[in-house]
């Protein structure tokens, strides 16, 4: 609700009667509806767009001649966790790249803590100048055989349904079943938008997904996939993660018709890539390089996201809209050289901004709840006749037949569970890690977050898993009974606590450790965090050992 | 809220499982999200679309074979009361003509009847299966100085904010000057659609109407206007009324660009023209003829104002969205074979259709409050200088000069109140009717629908007055002391408590009437409705007399 005092100063500062708080002058506005790229001032009356067009007056007045002004943009699904960092500090790396909403699914922490973990995201988001809005997830544990920190059931979360989205839901057997704790959670999110994950999902099965309430998909990754999805009205959230990019793919459906029902998403990305290359705006520069019009590619940025999500007053650079905008060098670049949140400058936001909030974050710490290991635990496996083949910066598997040759190439990994005694421990050969010595280890571990070990012998995996016990989480690299990397993530074993740069320092530390231990994959501790989800094909470690994936 | 019931049995004929309530077989779907015209089936359950495409099975089949399914229509904003029926009635009207949802700003009974008005609208639309929203009248009375039935201050229509809408918000005056009442209203509905009322206005001023939080507009006129609205983010409703018909002149605006922030509606259209031309059929069919992209048109006239109203399971035939579909002999010339709303079909809702709740509209009756008029109420004007000239077919009116010749040509014309004692009355001289002989009089006079009386003769002036005041209100003609036609108007002065068909006889009959008073005006009970609107320029009858509008 605006407050009357907001709106009289809208009024007044759009009649030229009074100058505006911030009067953004020189600049030129891309127009999301026309398609204009026209000279506008833009006057800024607290949190809100007053006026865009000439004869403006503001008591603060910025010259932004030669910069290109757009609405900020939107992340239309992601898992802040995946950076590693807390809401604060995943703000303090997006908003200087012009994401000013977002709309998360804290499905990692949950996994990990439960409801506690939504109601955290939920509060640390009332501190952020970016509009996140923490979406409910649907499905922890992933499957019912896992070993999660917590079950939320319809009943657990139900009490969130109408005031919340609904996040992907990925449970495509209950849909299908009607399994009843599935259609408690879809009824209770009915009125509000439900995300969707279904990769590669077409015909009777997408029907029954998109029948049950489920708006939107983020895994697509063909245009085939894609126009089965859009002639079930579904809208796309076209994703550039850190491993499923799906941007170039997609690129060809930025065209007239399809304008308005896609949108922009990073899904998992990593606080690297987000440094390296961007965030929502890499995706934009992506776009457009590959020869889409930028009027589809900034309305997927902004405008279609918002009406996607029925916020009303987002995604244009109007009056009465909130003043969220990105100020650009170049258009096609997307070169972020100022942004506005809130009607705040980027700046003044930066020197007033939270830090992660000790208190907080305080609930979920000691994330490690298992017995000291031995080497004892990580004793080579017997008789086994298939190993997990993994491929760099793929997430698929495949399972590998055991010979003397492969033996040689292989470590042994292990799976040890982390929230909640007595310890157990599942073990499997893996190929393709190209370790030559060493261990890694992390709680990282999808979606139940177990702790992961893989390795070349026992005593540095066992080094390693402890190392992680000891200091509540996080990334390890062990090299000949040395630590000689650690990424200490005491925030449920998933987040650091610690400022973004010097997140994304030791991130860096990290991946130099790990090229001591011969690792031939790109980003290790990605593979090594995906092993043990079960519901990708086709070779995956879990507390039973090797276990075979088929759909 | 969906119930669990309901996604069960969606998903399991999505699945093809269980066969559906309700099966379209053979027909084509036109698909607003890609634009293809697809040979599909669709699949009903309950209220909703389980599936659409092939396949598929049902408890009931009909056969659509070569007939074109649409998503139902929207009526982005009407005034019910304009029809001169009740919401069941004009139900009746335009659902056959695929009209399957519509909002509605009764302000015209409220302008009578205060928030009962709004109450009962809001009653009624539960009973429809035309899904009615009804937004809240925003300004009643129209000005200050009206002598309506009713005043809704902030006090009166605050209740209503953030479940329901704001309808038309005229009082510009009222922005501009940030008057509290205004404030309080805007503020109340801020999280809400405004809509607009703003024939003309750009600048300064529609930067302030737009800050303040007003959506749309269904009074532009020109593109030059239009571009003004959509350059601010506006959401165009594109009118076709029964005066006010601006879609040839918007036409060129359905274009890709424009895509999704158009609609369409009919502000004020009458039962004869939407038993002759259409409802928003007519719209769609007009848009086409001028070369318009049935694509862009079709959106208009549902999906977009789905999403402008967010309504998120509307304007599409795509499963899981509520099963309001329109049955096209031809696309082009949307012609209208059969209708489904909330999955029934249109032969089921007519055997069992809702009609005129009679207890429902009994507070409204006796809605004429003045004394016995008598003949020298009505007796000459003396020394007046000025006429209204009116013009058939046009709102808006001239000032003129009275001379001999002119004087021969005019009618006397009388504003007499009705809703509270004393009666007052008001008298001016209006040039343009054409009356030969009698007088007509009608209840219904924007926007305070005081009696309004025109005529040739005091006697017959009064003999009409008196039989509006005998029988409730309504529109008469009389012509040598005899009531030659009478169209009885109980509910308010406004609306008919006979069925639709019986209303239309009604009509026509009263217009065939009024030819015998030699009138030359096409509508002339229209033409007097709006001569006391003293908020269109330039000549008005008031309670004070000639009255000149100036802006």
């Amino acid at each position: 609700m605006r407050t009357q005092e907001d709106l009289k100063a809208c009024i007044q500062v759009a009649l030229r009667q009074t100058p505006a708080d911030l009067l953004l002058q020189g600049g030129r506005v891309f127009d999301l509806v026309t398609g204009e790229l026209r000279r506008a001032d833009v006057a800024i009356c607290g949190e809100r767009i007053a006026a865009v067009g000439l004869g403006l007056s503001g008591r603060r007045v910025v010259d932004v001649t030669g910069l290109t002004l757009v609405p900020g943009f939107v992340d239309a699904h992601c898992h802040i966790e995946s950076t590693m960092t807390t809401p604060e500090e995943w703000e303090a790396a997006v908003l200087p790249l012009g994401t000013t909403s977002a709309v998360c699914d804290p499905h990692e922490l949950a996994n990990v803590a439960g409801v506690k973990a939504i109601d955290y995201f939920r509060e640390a988001a009332r501190r952020l100048h970016v509009r996140l809005e923490v979406h409910i997830p649907s499905c922890v544990p992933a499957l019912p055989s896992e070993s999660a920190g917590a079950v939320l059931d319809a009943t657990a979360i139900a009490p969130y349904g109408g005031a919340a989205g609904l996040s992907e839901y990925m449970n495509i057997p209950g849909v299908c079943g009607c399994a009843p704790d599935t259609l408690a959670k879809l009824a209770a999110f009915s009125d509000r938008p439900i995300d969707g994950h279904a990769p590669g999902v077409g015909g009777e099965t997408l029907d029954a997904l998109v029948a049950a309430g489920i708006a939107n998909d983020h895994e697509t990754s063909t245009i085939e996939d894609a126009i089965e999805k859009l002639r079930r009205g579904m809208t796309l959230f076209v994703r550039n993660g850190t491993v499923a990019r799906n941007v170039e793919a997609l690129a060809p459906l930025f065209t007239a018709p399809f304008s308005g029902r896609l949108c922009l998403c990073t899904d998992d990305r990593s606080l690297v890539d987000i440094f390296n290359e961007g965030h929502i705006n890499a995706s934009i520069r992506q776009l457009i390089d590959k020869g889409c019009d930028p009027l589809y590619v900034y309305r997927a940025a902004a405008l279609t996201p918002a009406q996607h999500f029925q916020w009303h007053d987002r995604g244009l650079i109007a009056p009465g809209y909130v003043a969220d905008i990105a100020l650009l060098k170049d258009l096609a670049q997307c070169d972020v050289a100022e942004v506005i949140v809130r009607g705040k400058m980027l700046a003044d936001v930066q020197a007033a901004r939270s830090t992660t909030l000790q208190a907080a974050v305080e609930p979920f710490r000691n994330g490690v709840c298992c017995r000291a290991l031995t080497v004892d635990d990580f004793a080579p496996l017997q008789g086994e006749t298939q190993a997990i083949h993994v491929v760099s910066e793929q997430l698929v598997t495949t399972a590998l037949p055991l010979t003397e040759a492969s033996m040689r190439e292989c470590a042994l990994a292990a799976l040890i569970t982390r929230h909640e005694m007595p310890t157990r421990i599942g073990k499997a050969w893996v190929h393709g890690f190209g370790l030559k010595r060493g261990a890694l280890a992390s709680t990282i571990g999808h979606d139940s977050h177990n702790l992961c070990v893989v390795g070349t012998n026992a005593k540095d995996m066992a080094l390693a898993a402890n190392a992680l016990r000891d200091c509540g989480g996080g990334c390890v690299v062990v090299v000949d009974g040395v630590v000689v990397g650690l990424l200490p993530l005491p925030v449920g074993g998933l987040m650091s606590d610690r400022p973004v740069q010097e997140v994304y320092t030791q991130t860096k530390a990290l991946a130099t450790a790990c090229a001591e231990t011969g690792t031939v994959l790109r980003d290790p501790f990605l593979t090594l965090a995906f092993l043990p989800l079960a519901v990708i094909p086709e070779a995956r470690l879990t507390l039973e050992g090797f276990c075979s994936v088929q759909f």
